[in-house]
């Protein structure tokens, strides 16, 4: 394995101080931090999380990941004067965060006011081997003359969610002089959350603790001659009670805290890098390109990935902003299981099984859902957290100008994510051949989300068809027949069928039902030119000129110009909807029928979703147009590693993350899961020379390297792959080279084997 | 009147950034908001507060004074450069509160990393006129070419106390493209609030509004030319519905706006500077000195002495940091009755009335507090809020180092508060002549309060006793006959006794036990040294060297190096107590006494209240100790005016600002009510020359006027009073000349009266 890429801050704006802020977070799938500054900046929002730990603020408020009390802030002063990189001069600043380690550092040479030179490191990383456990450094090192340091940290409960308060203080503590702890509990009584530290300074160091307005500091001062450093080391533990509270749980966390602070952060790097570091083996992506933002945009999405899965907890699944910040409330949409649950699947896959059964354990909620609204099976909600219920308000936030607040369509009506689910129950089983639990949780979810389209249909002439849904498109909404999900709702009850059958039970009426709904359920065919309706009125809408609203693709421009009642009326889509049904059922449509719709739907798509890109990408790889595919992936990049100061705000785009490893791994390097087959086409963008990455099919290892015209398998035993639609079985390593007549498999060139 | 002084904060710089936000602060007596910047910093915590709006956030919180959605914020970009005074180069900076109409105004230069310059001009007062209404102005000026200005302002939730937030968010609303409007209501449904602004700029801006996180924000935007100037002026309503919601309130709150909107800024100034103007005639101390700034520290005082006082509703009463922070949870202490009361009472009677009534109205919970602790009669909480319920939450917070918590005494027993409230009734009753009142709000007062000293006696060997009490030395607790305690006890029982003779009323038994308590009640009397005991064990205990931490006073260092328990072992007064006593009873104590008191106590005494070196003042003016009286005087001013950039971070000292006033009046002018009659004993201190001031009394309106050697007095009828201890009858201008013999009455020197 090459060495990692970092990303790096080169400079300090202020308008990038949240960009940064969630690009740079820490993580390890139960605790995230955002990779705010030491010192605190009045336009920059400090974040800690704990995956699953959700409270809802009052009445008329959504449940949402609780900002928990922080850690990160420490108030500097140098001889006296307030540190802050806005004042005295900036002589050099530089931060950067180490894929490989997790760990980000900062070196500041700063001139105060007094005109004193300091210069100021910091670094810290949130542990991958302990999940409660987040270590910082500072050193100070004055440069002209002794200098009197004075450092205030600790733990900082006056943080909030924008004003909202999720926990009320129960008690702060410093024991043996040394170990800080914060008690608080949720507000409903809920979830018990403590959060430790302890500062490691120079016995020479004067020490002093004070507890006021929800703040408990340890400050530290002490005078450093010009040359020599301040140092100052915190080790932190960080737990929450997700399912009741419990007094045990402080003392717990104090143990936790104490054996992190006898290691010191030297050994709990090292620690966390190992674990890290074989986590990487099994995940890494690399890419041999002329363009050096490609390697490290896949090592940016595979960080993200990693830190924000809750590998640790099923009954947690991933935020849609993973734990980088607060947008979408810490919920999880269907997202999960369409963009980032094949990553799993392909390197980890009992993370994926994982996944799955946080949707299998939510069943009820499902279930309470579907019969509220007359239906019956598994409606699983729009946006989940921890409870299984649905969390999306119920109305929109009031319009400022007219005092409406509109019904929230998507929890309404956007119902394709019940068989988003099921398709990811059966890419699992595909992938993994886990009969054990697709003979129950997996058997469990396709027929109780099947029974939910069952329920869902009205018969019009004779024929079944799905009225007043949303498809992804999320621009066009109640509408009749979607293609997308009327065709992922027939894969879903045909999956269940299927598996109904396999399990050899007797029929309550459940496969007449099934046989039933797919015979007769509409689905819309391709028209002459092979374009599909979007929905049964899409064809009968105007279009308008998208070019502007193209150009600011992502902002949801056109809504200024347009009511959202007119742009449904319009053919205009916000991101891929029939083209997303190309890419998550390709089996279905022939190669003519994929470039027409992608011809047809993608000038009509301004992307203003960041789910958009990266499947047009994909699909466009699949009908061999590479530099157009290239441009998609490039873009879905930049959605927030580009430089757009704010669209990283209030948190990564977790699917885009996701589909930085979709568009390489399904795109350029052509693998393609159909009807439980493992297909591989290479097709590498001309910017790109080499792609390698390892890949889990049915319990094997696969390693695959490709080039423009090799394409090299090592496996760790035997199985069998389709390249170019031919059936090979390999083992070891094999090697295939593009001739004039396709992909051909190499005379063996490793006599050795 | 001469003109008012001002304050100046000349220099900006981090570390003041909260105490001239507090001394700075605009208030009207019903809407305080702390004089924070426009322009956010990290380290500057902004508050905005309505008399009377109290919350508890949650179990085991204290209630205190909502802090409110902020209206004075400000995001300023310039040429897309975030504006702040902590980057860039700051060319010029000066702030300036006018006394006389409450507004504050900043005139910054300022140059910006791009090396443009900027003027920068911001101004804003809480009307004295209309509650409810805070206006700002700020205009910005580009010099070197033109620039595009951004400002985005409005109404911002995310505020909170510390971390802890009151209020859920209900409707943010635009009216007519221009007011905004954002509802919330306290989390225990009690309270409604409603905050409305509008944003007046030039028909060229373009303006965009955003409603996200709990921000309701007016984005507008224009570019200037150099020389020309974007302005922007910003019209408020803030009000809240404080018994009960009403869902009218908000409707009442925009029509109010409007109001306000259409006059604008400069006609709400000058109707508000016409009322303060009214208030200052009656009101203004006027002192000629070598010192400039003792005349700033009365103009200061009495500034913030009408921005504490809730005049419009007697409900609520004056907190101790006033509203102008969170100190002390916005809390009523015995400092209304004692340091803040006499000030109203003879300069605006009414108002002292209300504060009694405020007290009367709240009976049910000093009854409450009495009957909870096995007393009778009216135990006033110790900490009072708009309930009348004791507010002091019952255990101190957790010691953070032994994890215990301590019972907070002064709730439990610093009982001489009840005493201290039927003095000042006394007060009101013989200043006002007030009848009516005396014969209702007055008796109840005086006998609930003498009931609660008849049950809280202890009988030993006979004689009265009362146990287990603190008097105002907080340093010693716990104690049996402090003198301060029983003294006034004794006083409050008499005067309860005498209202109830004089009523006329049926003895049931109460004017045997008032005489009963009386005649037995045990008052330390003076040893032969003329020193009283603070009590029973105090002449018992050791002495320490205390130069170390009086030199520091104010800090509580003595706690530092002693627990409170051994602080309790040693004779160390936090504050005056027997000192006290001297100054509250004058007439009980004869000048020896008085002088041998102060001798004694002063120098075990740290200071460590704000309560206590304007006392000591009073009393050795009384002794004649000029200088003295001054140098504590000044200390008085200083402990919000001096030079220590913390102390005044969560508010000003409210009792203090009354103890400015005192200490002229009753020190310097040596104005004393002993048994009813006016004394008047001038005696400047050398630094002065000439002290004038309005004084009611008894229905008139007495101008007092004095120099080393005269005393001239205007009366608007004709009234009593004593100089030199001699009835003296004045009426229309009456002048006195200091001679070897005293006052003399100059023979008539206006001959046309």
């Amino acid at each position: 394995m090459n060495p990692l890429t970092t990303l790096v801050e080169a400079r300090f704006d202020p308008h990038y101080h949240n960009k940064y802020a969630t690009l740079m977070a820490a993580g390890n799938g139960a605790l995230g931090v955002r990779a705010t500054h030491d010192e605190a900046y009045a336009t920059q929002t400090r974040g800690m999380y704990l995956a699953g730990l959700y409270h809802r603020a009052g009445e008329g408020e959504t449940t949402e990941l609780v900002n928990l009390p922080d850690l990160v802030g420490m108030e500097i002063e140098l001889n006296g004067e307030i540190f802050s990189l806005l004042s005295g001069e900036l002589l050099r600043y530089h931060r950067e965060l180490c894929f490989a380690s997790g760990e980000l550092t900062r070196v500041v040479d700063w001139r105060s006011a007094q005109g004193l030179r300091f210069t100021i490191t910091s670094s810290r990383f949130v542990s991958a081997q302990r999940l409660g456990a987040f270590c910082s450094r500072i050193a100070i090192t004055p440069h002209d003359g002794s200098a009197t340091i004075r450092v205030a940290t600790g733990i900082d409960a006056t943080q909030t969610n924008s004003g909202r308060q999720h926990l009320a203080e129960r008690e702060l503590r410093v024991f043996d002089n040394r170990y800080l702890q914060g008690r608080y509990r949720t507000l409903d009584n809920h979830s018990d959350v403590t959060l430790c530290c302890a500062c490691q300074v120079s016995p020479q160091a004067q020490v002093s603790f004070s507890a006021k307005n929800r703040r408990l500091l340890q400050h530290t001062q002490q005078t450093i001659a010009a040359g020599e450093s301040f140092t100052l080391e915190k080790c932190a533990w960080v737990s929450a009670t997700l399912d009741g509270p419990d007094d045990n749980a402080a003392a717990q966390s104090l143990i936790r805290l104490r054996e992190c602070a006898v290691a010191g952060y030297d050994a709990l790097l090292a620690e966390s890098l190992q674990t890290r570091r074989a986590w990487w083996q099994g995940a890494r992506v690399e890419v041999e390109s002329d363009r050096e933002q490609d390697q490290q945009a896949l090592d940016f999405a595979l960080y993200h990935l990693h830190a924000m899965t809750p590998r640790h907890d099923e009954r947690s699944s991933i935020a849609a902003k993973g734990l980088t910040g607060e947008g979408y409330k810490g919920h999880v949409f269907w997202d999960t299981e369409v963009f980032l649950l094949p990553f799993h699947l392909h390197t980890a896959p009992g993370v994926a099984r994982q996944l799955l059964r946080y949707r299998w354990l939510n069943l009820a909620g499902a279930h309470r859902k579907a019969a509220r609204c007359g239906w019956q099976g598994a409606l699983f909600p729009w946006e989940s957290a921890r409870s299984g219920d649905e969390e999306t308000p119920e109305f929109a936030a009031i319009n400022i100008r007219t005092g409406l607040r509109q019904k929230v369509a998507s929890a309404e009506a956007e119902h394709h994510l019940v068989a988003d689910i099921a398709w990811a129950v059966a890419a699992y089983g595909q992938a993994t051949g886990d009969g054990a639990f697709m003979a129950q949780e997996g058997r469990e979810l396709l027929e109780e989300t099947a029974r939910f389209w069952l329920s869902r249909t009205q018969t019009v002439n004779g024929r079944l068809e799905l009225h007043d849904v949303i498809g992804p498109d999320e621009y066009t909404e109640h509408i009749n027949n979607n293609a997308y999900t009327s065709y992922l709702a027939h894969y879903n009850v045909a999956l269940a069928l299927d598996a109904r059958r396999r399990s050899g039970g007797p029929d309550d009426g459940f496969i007449t039902q099934c046989e039933d709904f797919l015979a007769r359920l509409f689905l819309p065919m391709p028209r002459q030119d092979r374009v599909i309706a979007q929905d049964d009125t899409f064809f009968s809408k105007p279009t308008i000129d998208l070019t502007r609203y193209r150009a600011q693709a992502g902002s949801q421009s056109v809504l200024l110009d347009y009511s959202r009642a007119e742009v449904n009326e319009m053919q205009i889509l916000k991101q891929a909807d029939v083209v997303m049904l190309l890419y998550m059922l390709p089996w279905r449509f022939d190669s003519a029928t994929v470039a027409a719709n992608l011809d047809y739907y993608e000038p009509r798509t301004i992307h203003d979703s960041s789910l958009s890109k990266a499947i047009h990408g994909i699909v466009a790889a699949r009908c061999g147009r590479n530099d157009e595919a290239y441009r998609f992936w490039r873009a879905g990049c930049d959605i927030d590693l580009g430089d757009a100061p704010h669209s990283s705000d209030d948190g990564i785009h977790a699917a885009a993350a996701g589909a930085i490893w979709l568009g390489a791994v399904q795109g350029f390097a052509g693998i393609r899961i159909e009807k439980g087959e493992l297909h591989v086409t290479p097709s590498l963008p001309q910017h790109w020379t080499r792609l390698t990455f390892p890949f889990c099919w049915r319990g094997c290892q696969l390693n695959i390297a490709m080039t423009h015209d090799t394409l090299t398998l090592i496996t760790d035993r035997a199985v069998t792959l389709f390249i170019d639609a031919a059936a090979v079985e390999i083992d070891g390593r094999t090697v295939f080279h593009l001739t004039d007549h396709g992909w051909r498999k190499e005379a063996i060139c490793n006599p050795t084997r």
